[in-house]
């Protein structure tokens, strides 16, 4: 089975998440068109683009990772909806953050549902490794994974720093951040290194 | 006329309908940004987690199915449209039952659904098989079907358990779902034998 | 220019608008979950059944089409974005006829928004044609094209007779859709005997 | 690493920016089912319009610029997620353009994301370009893109008018719109010329 109706899905699946967010960014309908009516939504919009960020680093990486790959089975199906399922609820931990603000809860909640992101990403290399066999490009390429495997960390770190100072918490969600921007250049060479 | 646009257009309507369930997930706006403001959309998460899965296994038999197709008819274009118009209800049944509550009306409602998803894929397979030919790989694969129609069946049952007690539905819901997680193994088999 | 990135951008399009009218079906918040809130949303079901089958006929129609282009043109790129605009529409003339009811104003502008996608259709055809030449396989299959002209008509006629009684174009609607279900013979005919 | 996921995926974000936008139009619930009540969303209507035009022309734009690509990069992806984020925030922006009326703040907030959807288009083509290197087909296209930087420039003044008279910046949204709606005939042209 080819892997390019999993991408189409999966592309699809991630434009709608990444686009409904901005649902939740709404002036409010009976305030004066005034610049002071956008001070109440930068809120929202500070979680929106934090999201949106995030989103954009699970497509990149998804992106890179089913690239390496040349046949999908069963277990990988659902390894894959497994992945979508957690970041499906990026929109609903956004949409908290932003209108309840930063607090305990919030923040340990958006932090949750990245931490199981992860942790299905994570699953969903090692079924298409299985999947490939041990000489898989998508093995070499991941090699010991200390990236992926950090993030889980300073996701579980944030989650537990939310009930200490929520904004610390933050901080590590925008640093992890930071850190995935620069794309996985370990894929990239060993894809252009077996072409050479 | 090939299969790939039928596949491209269902993909972004499956894509759709398992992503705007989760607008239904919101927190009430004027609660404290606290733990216990989860405790009220436990029922609707538990109702998003059941249709995603129903939804995922009609994505994965959907690209069972259609990968075994070749050509498109008018009849097959139609069946597959008449199968996404029931599955695109399955975010109203799965807003009901997890706003208004585990109830007769609401878990009957999400069998019927269910029931009428399940009769518009049977009727898609036999449109196919129909536009392929007796002989066709889809028709050797499908064998006699019996998980389809205990499917069937079983949702049948649970509409008519309803009116008695609407957890045993809900079981029945739970049940049939955990058996299709496991992929049509039937068609990959007939397939894989034939690149043989 | 290739068509594939004008279907896939249209498909989407389409799948959306098809999807997002279902929101409108909500059962009343704060209703009792039994059978008879349902009765209530009917109107709002019977106008999504309605669109439902039409955006269905367009895109089957539009797939046809298509099938028959090899190359995109500026015009053509803007007649396309043209009909996907009116279709846009349809969710809000869906939502006004289901939800304000069947009325003078409701059923003149649903079948006003048809007119309108209707008329872009056939300035859409026009384009490619002029694109590809008189002697296109469009052209040939396309003929007098008396059922896109009727349906105009048909239109035009419903939108007169929702000022005297808005059953009757309801009616008109209804048996325009079901004239269209059946898909259009002309174009397979004629792509097929191009193949021979 | 093929431009086609790229597309594919910037077309379903597109398709969904374009198609949520619709859904800020709506009838008042409680108002009559009269013609009268349209004249209430004609503002967001008249928005819908002008924003539906941008991201078609966006669409297009980008259609033709990504025609010219043959592999991308990891800042090229970014580059268009970025683009992708500025075009996102246009369903907010017409939402309060159209609900809250012409006003110094809505008018100067619609430029404001057109201006840096503008800039992101730049970078996104600066991006490519030094991708592909030096003779690349789109540097050749592009030229000195005179259009490109007009139209920047007209944003920034039609912010800036805001302050004075808003109808000034609408008018400015307006003419800029209808010089894009003509196609890029540089990039086709070169384009063409090559497959000579």
């Amino acid at each position: 089975m080819p892997s390019s109706r999993l991408e189409a899905f999966s592309d699809g699946v991630l434009a709608i998440i990444i686009t409904i967010m901005v649902l939740e960014m709404k002036v409010p309908e009976h305030s004066a068109p005034e610049f002071s009516a956008l001070k109440e939504i930068w809120p929202v919009f500070f979680a929106y683009v934090l999201s949106f960020v995030y989103l954009g680093i699970y497509w990149n990486n998804h992106h890179h990772m089913l690239h390496a790959v040349k046949t999908v089975s069963g277990p990988v199906l659902w390894a894959n909806l497994h992945l979508l399922f957690w970041l499906s609820l990026i929109p609903f931990s956004t949409a908290w953050l932003g209108e309840a603000g930063i607090a305990e809860a919030t923040t340990a909640v958006y932090g949750g549902v990245l931490l199981m992101a992860a942790i299905a990403f994570v699953v969903l290399q090692k079924a298409i490794i299985r999947n490939e066999g041990p000489e898989s490009h998508l093995q070499v390429a991941v090699g010991k994974d200390w990236k992926g495997k950090a993030s889980l960390a300073m996701y579980a770190l944030a989650i537990g720093l939310s009930f200490v100072e929520p904004m610390f918490s933050i901080g590590i969600y925008i640093g992890v951040a930071l850190v995935w921007v620069v794309p996985d250049r370990r894929i990239e060479r060993v894809l252009l290194s077996q072409q050479e």
